[in-house]
């Protein structure tokens, strides 16, 4: 139950986030095609890179929630803590393609994609701890490659960003695609899992039906 | 479960966009009848016309996912793509209102009705394919006339809004009437089939139960 | 089911527009005083008013759909219609606060009233005909002299606003304390239809477990 | 079932102003640290503030909703009102960080801190008495010395604010950080008084079944 509320206001606050990214795309000053390329060629790439990241984070996010039984005081603030930096993609994405991708901007973007992957990460981290070692979700996440690897390749470009912006950009954009790309490994497992949580609360109940 | 997860995140970014649109109908300078004329009498069109096509979309979304049991990580990016395009309504209706519905601003906004379109006959074969052939949104798609149709008439208004806007926006008008006007063959069949289907998952856990 | 969605939709959409509205509350130039007060004077008390008008609509709408059972694509669009006159009320606030009470512009607000007022009138007509006239809703609606009186006092109060701005202001003031004083007659009624609709939708349950 | 209701419509105004707020971070005018510390330096304190001050609102409004049976009229009002006061911390936010922490928009800020915890308490005492004095939420909420302290902090700090901003502003910070620090206390009683509630619920339903 308490999952569920904190899933409907998670889900609630990216999806407005999400949408809040687009008030940054401000209608062009002309009417013709030149107008909407100056104002759009950067802010447009960089609301999409946006729009995808927030998109894997609410997929995510989603997954992680579903096998949640127990909300602690601490997944709730650390959960508060990831749509924090989650809140900053809106502001961080205005000013990188607003300045058409100048170095400390694109820095700046890196440092909130770092922040909120760490953040992610701490989330994580607290709901293995509070469902135990032999959880769905501890089996899911598993060594967690991709979880760790991505805040290493952000911490990478961040610096780089500030030389060749483009080559932080790319680096941006390949983390997005990786998460893209559909783990068929874990999504097995989790609907395994899934299956395995179900019938053991049917267990229960039944048990507790029984007393 | 997961597909009212997944209605819910979609209507609340839909409520969001619809809403958001409305932030492009700034406060007149003056304060007389000409003032409110000049500010509101072509970006107010636009707005009806958006919120008529998103409320459109919110109502054949909301069936579609009614019907749908299984969303699978492709559902789910499908889902976001059509959402993504939505969320370019408010910046294209913006734009096409704000300038006077001036060629490319209004051809700009065909644009996004047609990529809109798409991405929804994607996320419907997607989840027509996860839901079988005689499942009850196949036979409800049916050969999907309007569907089809719809973004023949985008791809025709595109250009035609290049030389003659207005002549655009009157089919994006039509197209927009034509989805308006209730499809009774259609809601009669899905209520049949949502019976039917309540049905067959009563069936389900009367079985289950029986296990 | 398809009642319950509709109410959340609804509920996200006023949620947004109550929000959305503070928005127009603009950060003053200044950080005195003064600035707060030339600031603030007339778009605080036109806020408070829309804040109000706002809860008075989520609540009756709420109400009146806890007792719907059945959604038709009718009722679906008179609630977007709704909706749709509803989202004016940032724009009609922010430019009747925003001039000081001008009159056109205040006049403007009445005229959202009045027509969202209409479409409250409109979607409950449509949901008691769906209901049946010996509903809950039916009865609890009665004569409905609030909903029936309300459009009058702004059809009186538009054309007023333009020679005495204020007194159309009090008048709109009065409509909403008149909506905000509680009619505990009516809340019974819903409660024990509430009841009785509860007790019936038992019996049916039942009947429909016996064959 | 209408206080989920009344949740999940305050979930959604408080997740959309804790994300409103940050459209008052505006992407900076230049594009290097300088630009960006001019931007956000007191703005970005301001902000966190406020998202702080909003999560601990969402939790203990999430908490006290949870233990919440029936909601009266005046249950709903009051909690508009609060959600009113809510929404005034973005405005508040974008002064106070705006301006630098000036005297009268720390003030401001203060007041609107101040009129918000007035009404969560005014709030609290509605549910309370509307659960009785020997419900769950009236032991848990026991002498309340959080919520009876925290407004006379407020009220000194608002005629401080205006000859000692920071002083002001660290008066807030530490209100914050009470709150921040978790309660085990009371979180083990409304555990405690959860499970009673739900036993006493299983109670109350198979005393109607045998009826």
């Amino acid at each position: 139950m308490s999952a569920r509320r904190l899933e409907a206001f998670s889900d609630g606050v990216i999806a407005i986030i999400i949408t809040i990214a687009v008030l940054e795309l401000r209608p062009p000053a002309g009417t013709d095609l030149a107008a909407l390329w100056h104002a759009l060629h950067s802010i447009f790439f960089s609301y999409v890179l946006s729009f995808v990241y927030l998109g894997i984070y609410w997929n995510n996010h989603h997954h992680m929630l579903h096998v949640t039984t127990r909300v602690t005081g601490g997944i709730l603030w650390a959960n508060l803590h990831l749509l924090f930096w989650l809140s900053l993609f809106p502001f961080a994405n205005g000013w990188m393609g607003g300045s058409h991708f100048a170095p400390v901007p694109t820095a700046t973007y890196g440092l909130v994609l770092l922040l909120a992957a760490i953040a992610y990460f701490v989330l994580q981290r607290r709901i293995v701890a509070s469902q135990g070692p032999g959880s769905v979700l501890a089996r899911a996440v598993g060594r967690d490659l991709k979880g760790k690897s991505s805040p290493v390749v952000y911490a990478i470009a961040i610096p780089l960003a500030l030389v060749a912006p483009f080559a932080a950009l790319a680096l941006y954009t390949l983390v997005a695609a990786i998460w893209l790309i559909p783990d068929r490994r874990i999504e097995r497992m989790l609907l395994a899992g899934d299956e395995a949580d179900e019938a053991a609360a049917r267990g229960e109940q039944q048990e507790e039906a029984r007393r």
